[in-house]
């Protein structure tokens, strides 16, 4: 099992009304997370779309929020991929500031067709070290 | 059980380049849903936390991605509101275009304090028609 | 001269921290009086970019925030169109809570191609009326 | 006159459905610059606000688009900052990738009180060097 971690800071973009992070930019963070394992990789969804035709659409979300971000605060986003069946892969992503925990989250995603977003088989050079 | 429903259009700020909706947009337009059923039944969440000094936070969201939205879908978002305990509030959400449904969605969310944010009692003027 | 009117809601999502709407969303609302005036016409940009190629891309962007827009506003934002050249459209926008000024805002938009982004002539069946 | 450079990578969360970054988002990366500009000098937004009452809000804007950003570019983002009055700071900011010149841009920014947003002195310890 390999966990990735990423860093992110809290901006005013990032916060509401309520004076803490509003709840669908968690999702961004973990987003630059998936991706920044992936280029960690050697891949760019860029490149990954205009030369192999492909895109990675999320198909599943699951979100539990403990405790608010807030303005300043410095996050890590951790990403622990694992595949599954032959075209997604399950992320098991949490969100940190120091040691607590602040947002746990589980999102699938699928390998789709950058066109018609049909289900694609995960390309062979996408490789996931499951720790097997 | 009473289902609202709230429409939503989708703009260019909502899209990514993959040319549809952002995963995390759509949880733009579920908070909306939520905000306007909620006034539906003549509560500002501005009043609510300036006035009662309380807020509404997410605790927990599932999300099941079926079919993308795109730039200029109409879209209606369904909520239907469950109450969980005496603090909380489980809505079930469905995104559709037409009579496709784009994406499922259940939001569980939490009555906080609007400086602490912790748990609060729901107050007795937010009533939930259970269909009992 | 044509004045456009339209309306938007202020949700949770366009807030930061500061209590008020975060500076650059009032630009969301300002694309969506411009893409609303546009079908006023009848011409949707997704179908303008897959039938014509060509896409609006804004080129300036000048505002003045006048006093800030809270959560649950209701704003109304205008939309008066210019043509300048052949290929772009200058928009005088303004986004009010009732009387109140907010934001005063002009926005240049270029016509370009889909694909390569460069200038393009403004199509003759988007005719903008400037009261000669 | 001190230039200070911040860095940003573009995200699927920044780009619309036109492939490009959607044109309101260059104010975000805009906006984590003056933050950074203000962190270096060790002042934390979040605690200029709970210590000492104020905020720094946006009152005027201007940018002109010269290239689109695109998924995956790596950014620069400067700052020039110049006093304008007691009250409120002119930057200069420009948004390049590599040399080029993506988005240039100038941004007045209003010391106000945190509560009533009305005009507040510059505090003595935000200090910029004009160069003189």
């Amino acid at each position: 099992m390999t966990e990735f971690i990423w860093r992110a800071r809290v901006y005013w973009e990032d916060t509401d009304g309520g004076g803490v992070v509003f709840y669908a930019n968690y999702l961004k963070y973990m987003e630059r997370a998936r991706t920044e394992w992936l280029r960690s990789m050697g891949h760019a969804q860029s490149e990954l779309s205009e030369k192999f035709g492909f895109v990675f659409a999320v198909a599943e979300v699951k979100l539990n929020y403990r405790r608010p971000a807030r303005l300043d605060d410095e996050l890590s986003i951790s990403c622990v991929p694992v595949p599954e069946g032959r075209a997604s892969i399950r992320f098991q992503q949490v969100i940190r500031r120091g040691d607590e925990v602040l947002v746990e989250g589980e999102v699938r995603v699928a390998c789709v067709d950058a066109k018609t977003f049909r289900p694609r088989r995960l390309p062979d050079f996408i490789r996931i070290h499951d720790g097997k």
